[in-house]
């Protein structure tokens, strides 16, 4: 919100990362290809471990977006691009969970699907 | 950013709550007086896991404002006041760990000074 590029420079270390500077980062494919950026992401209230980010793909200011939520750990940050890579053909995409107007309930059952979409195992409660 | 009225009412589930809702929420003590606001917060890039939550105090428009890193579990969301309650009396928030123009660099022995302070320990690595 009140971001400089100072602030941007140095919101980062070796192992952590701010919040805000995740939000709004471009997300590549491997072949470079912009998929879309990250619109926020998702925190656990009481463990405080981050389940998803969301990525905002297409639409014009927010408006008739697509949001794939991601499980964190697809996503690598590319120093040379300046954005997170994830290792994810099209098809895979295509056929991800997604919404649009109204968010999903984010229960476990959304977790198993979305975590499951990806070969990986939710890791919620 | 594109934050509704809509989308804020609906970026939270009973277990998890989005990153753009928890910036900016009020942080208040025990006693329902205003300490400040969640800045941001710092993620570990690899595990996922949420280190701090930064409190901002004073200042305007971020000028001037002084930084608290908070440990994540210090953190209580209270749906009554709309805001993160903390348990911490101005002692040790006058004695706390803080920085205004220029970041921590955020490494293991700042990690173990500051949840030191608030009788904590160091979850990172």
């Amino acid at each position: 919100m009140t971001d400089t590029d100072n602030a941007i420079a140095t919101d980062e270390t070796d192992r952590l990362i701010a919040s805000n500077k995740v939000e709004g980062t471009t997300v590549y494919n491997d072949e470079g290809e912009k998929l879309g950026s990250i619109y926020n992401f998702m925190v656990d209230k009481v463990s405080g471990e981050v389940e998803y980010a969301v990525l905002q793909f297409g639409g014009l200011f927010g408006l008739g977006a697509d949001y794939y939520p991601l499980p964190w750990d697809l996503l690598t940050y590319d120093t040379e691009q300046g954005g997170y890579v994830v290792d994810l053909d099209k098809e895979t995409l295509e056929a991800a969970p997604r919404y649009s107007d109204e968010e999903p309930r984010y229960d476990r059952a959304y977790g198993e699907q979305v975590y499951g979409h990806y070969g990986l195992t939710y890791p919620g409660i």
